[in-house]
């Protein structure tokens, strides 16, 4: 007998009938001799519902308050799937997230995931019953309700099954697995059968929004495996795991790509970089997400810093460095808007030093300028013109072979 | 400076304006110096929106998970209404039932409040915060989320004016305060001044549906003086204390009606009244209330027994009662449904032993029979053809002067 942690996206309980459809879904895995336990996300617009509300009366809402609004939307889910699966004759009960104990950090609208008790629900599934929780929301310890952020019910799930020892975590969505690019831009980009929780991470980090980081993080951090297949059409998806076995042989297994990014550029650090840390947190503390940095080190007067972050984020930034200009010690910045990032990932590439070559050689035959490079072990990642994205995306695909990655269906 | 609760129901609260609106009387509460702690109701249709759902995966859901979907209601309305307060400049806090430690017994659907600590209410009203509590729900021992049934906010009001030691509780609703008859049909039913607790139990019993009996009940037990008064007119409402000086005169204070009655009579109980209690607790534990009983004990085969019950409860009786006919030991049973109540309510009663009859006098030159009658030292109720329940109620209205009541102003 196997524990699994199912969990199920907006899209999966968007309406009554849906829910009796992923109702069945649970009791196949049930029937198979399982203990299942089931995380829900609100149903389809519930979420978008409930924050037009607050907007009608603030537009500033309190985090807090905002915390305790959406945190209604999957309470609504657990207990309806909850009485679905009663309907069907499987004894289930759900829990908020409270009552299921997930303790959260003290901080609304984007708490981290402390702890989680997991007697309460085991035995409720030692009790052959079907436990469902509600995801996306925690509990502090002074009992304030929390909000885990985008992505939050992956995490919620990925952390459950590390608490609940489970064999295996599968998210159900509505794509039917990771796939090498995104197929609604790119028409070659083919399902993976398997991917490891490092290329995961980079290709959840880098846009492709199939799966949060912070749940892959997780997955990997408690080595919990991790499955993503589709809610609605019933064929295998992509395991995620530490190692990879199969497709080995593919160098690259993935191509991504986020548009809207400005690029940074600060001339005449005075104090060569003595003062960079202080740009940085600065930045920070105002909660703009710093990417790729590049540093330019020169005797005398020409030592320059770029770094690229994303266009919302731009106004922010030029009132932070104007009014900092003194302090920080510089004489002056200029930003490109309108770039993109596109990235190849793979573990394949640490022994392969002439894969990054081999990506500007691609990039320079299609005649697109490389604004920035950004390398690790298993990714490089490239600033473009927006303008570009699809097309560097496109012939990257080709050129590494993705377009014939063949389904491996385990 | 007082410290008082103000509850405001789904009407007051159906939509984000009205939630400004509510949120302006609450500061003008708050402005005069009170510490102000605010119950709540789900907004207008919430609640049978939630319901509808339900129905459409469950004919018959269970009460646990329909009370961890109802209470969602309240949870959106409570924080949208700290919003409200915060946009105005006056800080807030909501909290859930759970979280405002409301222990109810562990029974789903219609719980009774057990105990309320209010230390952490208190810490935020000394911290100069509006307090705002989800009314309707409460939590087990257990951590189970329970609701109180049909009137609860008004119940978790009083419950809470009485933890918290506060100087008067006011039930904002949506008509202008107690009325002498309900004025959708007898026109010429006055608001009353003020109303004992007992009175106003009575009435709330007849189907006078301001306010429910149970948070009257409470508000008798802890002596709490309430307040029923308009959510949308600016008036003053009902004061419900325990000795009304006002109004003292009048003998009857007000005429209650209620329709959709029907009355069983069994025939030939062969044991006498020997099995009569396992009549009523067979009845009691399908949740069938029994409301006016009458009985009649002679010699020999005449004995017979005859009580009301709702319409709504008519099939269950009957299947209870032909499932244990040979038990209870009866020849045969009869009911007459298209009945309905019609009740005289005031202290007065007590020291003018005349009042019954008159009544019975009335409705007999009026032709209407007398199916049932049942009285208590401050009530006279009659049971009769539901045709003549608006006319009875005119006529007795009219007969014991409360169409000339005054409106007493405080």
């Amino acid at each position: 007998m196997a524990r699994i942690v199912l969990k199920f996206g907006g899209t999966s309980v968007g309406d009554t009938d849906r829910i009796k459809n992923t109702a069945n879904r649970i009791i196949d895995e049930k029937k198979k001799g399982n203990q299942v336990v089931v995380v829900v996300s609100a149903m389809g617009k519930t979420t978008d519902q409930l924050v037009n509300l607050s907007k009608e009366i603030s537009a500033y809402p309190s985090k807090r308050e905002m915390d305790m609004l959406l945190s209604t939307g999957e309470q609504i889910t657990i207990s309806l799937l909850s009485m679905a699966l009663a309907e069907q004759g499987h004894p289930a009960i759900s829990f908020t997230g409270w009552q299921a104990n997930i303790q959260t950090e003290n901080i609304h609208g984007n708490a981290r995931i402390i702890d989680i008790n997991p007697k309460k629900i085991t035995n409720h599934l030692q009790n052959d019953q079907i436990v469902i929780v509600a995801g996306f929301q925690g509990v502090t310890n002074d009992s304030e309700i929390t909000t885990l952020g985008r992505g939050g019910s992956d995490t919620t799930a990925v952390a459950l099954a590390a608490a609940l020892k489970a064999d295996k975590c599968v998210i159900y969505t509505d794509v039917t697995g990771v796939y090498t690019s995104d197929p609604r831009y790119i028409p070659h980009a083919r399902k993976l059968g398997a991917i490891s929780y490092d290329e995961m991470l980079e290709l959840a980090n880098l846009g492709a929004g199939v799966l949060h980081a912070r749940a892959v993080e997780f997955a990997k951090n408690y080595q919990i495996p991790l499955e993503v297949c589709s809610s609605l059409v019933r064929e295998s998806g992509t395991i995620i795991e530490e190692e990879v076995t199969v497709e080995k042989s593919l160098i690259v297994r993935g191509v991504a790509f986020e548009d809207q990014i400005t690029r940074i550029t600060i001339f005449g650090l005075k104090n060569g970089f003595k003062n960079l840390s202080s740009i940085f947190t600065k930045l920070a503390k105002q909660n703009i997400n710093v990417d790729i940095i590049i540093q330019n080190q020169t005797e005398g007067e020409n030592t320059y810093l770029s770094f690229s972050i994303k266009n919302d984020d731009l106004r922010d930034t030029i009132e932070i460095l104007e009014q900092n200009q003194e302090s920080l010690g510089f004489d002056n910045f200029e930003y490109e808007s309108g770039l993109a990032k596109v990235s190849i990932i793979g573990s394949g590439m640490i022994s392969n030093p002439g894969v990054a070559a081999k990506m500007f050689d691609i990039l320079s035959m299609n005649n697109i300028e490389i604004k920035m490079v950004s390398t690790s072990e298993i990714k490089v990642s490239t600033v473009i013109e927006e303008k570009y994205m699809i097309q560097a995306s496109q012939v990257l695909h080709t050129a590494f072979e993705l377009d014939k990655v063949e389904l491996d269906v385990k």
